[in-house]
């Protein structure tokens, strides 16, 4: 009975405090995280009703990350516990110029990675719902899980669902060219793609002149409804600007910029997304949708963890310009 | 025998660390504050001998009340200790732009805003005592704790001390107009304002063109000896400039203005207040005394906790202009 | 839609870590905890669908307590938000011989303390329930709560659920007296009571000469269906015995005895009532419900925490005897 | 105006968390203590006014040996600051059977350690005090406070106080030889001997055939007018037996057997005395001092630190055997 | 150059802190260790020079493994780097009774696991070396890890060096059948077998009435020179007994049985075989080896972690009876 | 067998956690570090073989400090254990503007404070090396280790080796009059001099009107064949900007100039040193070593700590400007 569906996989984030290296870890932060949970999780707190799909070991580890979901009201009935496979892990290190933040990926073989077609309750899943949201990460795990992302877009479209996809290259988990080859078939099933200029140029070969050109592009060749691109400058590793504008029948939707001093700012990407999301599914208003998408993930950048613990009337104020930073007491 | 006294209230402050939100949180730091309390500890700290008035509870928590303010060498023993009553709590959350840091009050019914009048020991308190301090957020506490507040300013006065007041308004507490409506009468028994700009207006419905136009209205509308007002910039939740000024006898002092890195800010006008009645009590230099409060709140800045573990020569040093950014060793 | 429905109060526990005292704390772990959620929480865990019944502040404490309902299952779709209200917070100390621990209760005025009749969905939460369980924490914490104690048994009997009740006496919410006053009336609408020897002789003034005993006059006077009474020894803070008894029909079912390593003991009498629900309400056998009671609360000892992250598989294999104390590798 | 004063050394203490060796730390517990500033802490806790006469360094470490002792209500102001020293520090490491617990001492040169006789404001301190306690640590650390420490006997003995001198003996500071040598010419000016059996025959060479006996020796060599012996039984790290005697005016003085769960036993000892002093001064009545001061020094063993954070109360209930070890709730 | 050197996996392990279950932790502590790894470190710190032979990724998982064995003084110059694989990881619950803790392995698919034939320096490792000791947990990795195995033990052989095996059979890793399939043939290449009762009753169906009759089967069977076997009574997880005998040329040697309060007994076994073999190559004294083995693995259980970070000086007061529980100071 | 070989002080370094003041602190992290020290260990880590000599106190602390060394690979056979001396301890807190970081040193009579010449095995650790290290720190400790450094300057240059020599003025150590007068006559044993255009002039009382300046004067009354400088601009305690330049053969090479967010500047210049002469060491080439050294400091203000845990690929890949902010993911 969600209005949203996200497909993905859910990791342990393991991270040494206090800007340690790996190498020199004598403790590890743990949470939970993944794209596509992280999008369901802050779709969710925001008002729109949201399950998301994926594969867990079982034991703790399996639980964990159920429970991180659950806790924020996901509706978790719809993911399978699979027996005999693992949970996949990211390793996260976080930088400071000139020292770039760093991931280690050890996901492979993961629960999800070792799903194939025809295991994953699409039907249930699907049954009321509005809009079915995946992206890139999912199938660069195997060819398995590109097979069951592919599964999911048509039975989402079957369904009657619209569509999201956000492009996420991720170059530890495959080339440029393997992402190419697996994802623009998938590209006739999406309605929003959600993306950056860097991975429309790494996936797609495409560059323009600047990202109202790389839309037009994209839409052009593969006939995308929206497409929406998240801008980001990083002078430093603690200060960044964030903004993000969305194409759509032609039209260009800019959203405010904003300055974000960073705490973490793994997941502010899918907290555009699913702030895009709520926008769009509630409204239709393309500008409505960047700009919540926007706000929810400039706050984003504040919070530790991938999972966006903001809440509506936390978005709707700063969109409104009456947040300011003074101490609320 | 001490020669500042002050009166308020201090709470157990928890506090998540590293930026957690509140709702994430699996641990709270823990350290103690508020306002007075944190004036005493400052002024003692500085040099000037202080005594904290306040009323805690029985049991280990008021007991960690007075422990933490004893540390300091602030005189405790006109703390009043009432059976059946509660510690004050304050949760305060860290933030980063564009989300502001974030304070939640559980103070009701605390063991001071259950004190009414004739329950401390102000004879005693102010046996040869100097200057009394207090301010806006007692008051707000409960209709007993605005009884006692007054009665702490006419029996201040009526000792011959030397009083002072910061306008402190908490909108979590109470409106502007109860706010108003209870300070306004306080006013005669006030020799020194201290105050924001936005304290005024929201309090006093005074607006001006600048800091000086506000002083000036302060004085005439009320007759206080001295206004002193400090002046923040904060483009950032990270970074600020901080400032004040004085205004006495028709005259303005300025103090520098400072650019602080926020590890802490709450506190920081205390320190001020602090800073300004050590140098005022021991010079009855206006420029002495904004130019001590300002150095003395923008180290403040820098250190976790509510409380100015700053020391004297650091003060001077930095008004001095001695101090630089490199490592001391 | 759930088979068990409590109701209770959850608040926020605050405890120092490395057996700190309180007084000397500078941190506190943060979990949430409550007779009632613990119930329901372990017996969804252990897969009963439970749903939990209470009233929550707005705000993040309010959320956090919701989260960690929800993150377990529990469904918390009757749990009401109350505006301008404040979360129970209790101060949990560990000790260690001769030092017993210690808790420090900071509940009054909590959402649930100022919750009237009227209220509470009870005909929601009722709907298609089959058990409801609440204790005898809940009506000490106000009147109002005593009342909505009240109508939540009336209501389950109403509807024809079983319902049970934990005496639960807390000597620093009320008097022997006002619980046995409060609580007598609400006996008629009891099936299943758990209790101690000793809460028994300060509620009800009941003793006897052996467990079996005051579990014969407790029916006797009462009615109750079945009574049912852990047995703890302990001779020591990190080390005790621990077991139970069930009277019902006449009968006597003792459980097995266990020695316990003692992590946290807290909510170990709620591990009983929830894994006793769990054994009677699927198959109606007091052997195995006191058995599986029993076992549950055992493990509990060794969890930090008020909640029980006990497995099935981890129950039965205890009760079976095929445990072992070996790492499992 | 304190009744008790005591002259020693205080140090920083740290210790890896969790039974971690030293050479594997990572992070260090820090605190502060020092066996006489844990008496007068513990003594002013339980209602006798204390003060603790020492020196320290200059500096943030100085200051914070000041700030945790005047943090519980000890008179401070008899402690003098010495440029161009060091605070002592001592390491401590958490063992369990069979690893004993290990203490690294770093305190050569510390600022006590280079005070010597006229520095130390005795004729100040001793006003109106009534009794003065030391012991065999602080006379071990140097000669100069070898002679501050006979200095601070024979001054207390002319301003007509009553003394007490625990004679912990420190293998990692002095042979037993040199320790001999320096303390024996002390005793005609200690009233009160507090002691082991171990430490009697590595210092005194004296042995017994029991406890009595030792204490019987000890009165009849040096004219002590009271022994007091704490007796420790330690089968394993974390479990111990603990009670003390008393032997005046020929008559032995018994102490109640506790068995204690240890968190922390290092100032046990401490404890006895300073509880053994409280009933002493309080009562004259050698079995309530032997009584008081081994039930507090139970208390000890319980708690993280150096210091006695318990309360009177506490230990009078422990006394009356009113404690138990059920959860206060 | 060593004189001992080992083949085996080092993983990272992952702990939650202060007993929490897995499924609830926010933070692991990270340490690393296995079963080989721990030897090598033990056998160096008693003052054996010796070689840790296996394979780690490159990146810094890998060179944090190869750190925390080189911080001993292990020759780390044999271990090879792989890339493209990943560090094996092992998550430890730490138990209570009658919770026993727990080891969740995610170890696939390690760089040791990937490792065959022909890639590890053996002549380099062996040339100059005395002894070569591996156990049963690598053959279970995978088949080529158990090629590996092989290989080492056949190349030591060859080389002249003495060899050890510890049996430790991981239920997780592979069952009874396969373990023995693969164990037997390795037994020609063994000297010194070294076990448990179970796990010879697991691997080679071998029973006996006690320990003494389980080592003469073991002897006839499969001719080893030296059979040791070490006994473990676990009445509590927090509290056991550990003792250790060995039979060799017909003759029994039995070590003294030591009661150990339990910090953390991952590593005794591994610790009592360095134990062992210090004391076997050192002296060729069975006795002395037994005693020595069983000593420093008591010692183990007080330490955290899978590192033995006794010094010799404490394992021969140890063993000399010398120790005493007395903190030392 | 190292090509490098430094010699100096390590000292445990205990820091409060989060910009906690020391004054404040209730626990410390504990790492090692130490000029020479942190030296070795980063151009070990960068590949060039480096060994260290030091002097350490037997006990826990000293392996410590041995361990965390050889930890990286470093060359620990040269250090000696001295009895009966210490660790050093330096206390480091961390500040933000206007409040600069601070270090309180504890290093009075260290183990290589107490040493003497021809404790060192110089003739060992110089065989087959290529150049020595060491700098201003160490013959400021103590007379005898003033001589130790004299004695190792000579030893290098008969040996044949190059010596590089960093000026680290220390005003907590020592007056600028007495440092000029012990390391003028080093500096005709001396190669490289790098130094900081502060230090030159505190030392040796030379002041230029640029850097070029400076270190052309430096060459001209000492002779040596380069001397380096670093430049740092600190407008902010957590951000400044950070380059050097060298001076050889009349020669200029400037590095480019980074703008660094800052972790840690501990070490800094000890990774400026170590990553110069790994450049000059391996190429001759002084452009490629002020890059390196330059690129390598910069990344050191990232990481916590006094070590620098780059890799040898970060730092190239800096220098290639091919770095960007952006995760590696």
């Amino acid at each position: 009975m969600a209005d949203l569906v996200t497909l993905g996989e859910a990791m342990l984030r393991l991270s040494p405090p206090c800007f340690q290296r790996l190498e020199q870890a004598n403790s590890f932060d743990v949470t939970v995280g993944g794209s596509e949970m992280n999008i369901a999780v802050a779709a969710e707190r925001m008002g729109l009703s949201s399950a998301f799909v994926t594969a867990v070991p079982d034991g703790p580890l399996g639980r964990m990350i159920v429970n991180k979901t659950r806790e924020h009201g996901v509706d978790t009935s719809f993911i399978i516990t699979k027996k005999n496979t693992r949970a996949g892990v990211y390793y996260l290190e976080f930088g400071a110029k000139p020292r770039a933040s760093l991931v280690v990926y050890d996901r492979a073989d993961s629960a999800i990675a070792a799903t194939g077609p025809g295991e994953l309750p699409w039907a249930a899943a699907f049954a009321e719902a509005r809009h079915f949201h995946t992206g890139g990460i999912t199938p660069g795990l195997s060819d398995r899980a590109a097979q069951v992302t592919m599964e999911g877009l048509r039975a989402a479209k079957a369904a009657g669902l619209s569509t999201s996809f956000d492009l996420n290259f991720r170059a530890r988990l495959w080339t440029e060219e393997q992402s190419q080859k697996v994802i623009e078939p998938m590209c006739p099933f999406i309605d929003v793609l959600i993306t950056t200029e860097e991975d429309t140029s790494r996936v797609f070969k495409i560059k323009g002149k600047d990202y109202e050109d790389v839309a037009r592009q994209l839409v052009a060749k593969f006939g995308f409804k929206v497409v929406a691109i998240t801008l980001r400058e990083n002078p430093r590793v603690w200060l960044n600007d964030w903004s993000a504008m969305a194409l759509a029948g032609g039209k260009v939707y800019q959203a405010a910029k904003y300055e974000v001093e960073i705490v973490d700012r793994v997941g502010a990407g899918d907290s555009f997304s699913a702030g895009f999301l709520v926008g769009y599914l509630e409204s239709g208003d393309l500008q409505k949708a960047v700009d919540f998408g926007t706000a929810l993930s400039a706050l984003k950048h504040s919070i530790p963890g991938d999972l966006n613990w903001s809440t509506r009337s936390e978005v709707e104020k700063l969109i409104s310009g009456g947040g300011g930073l003074r101490i609320s007491r």
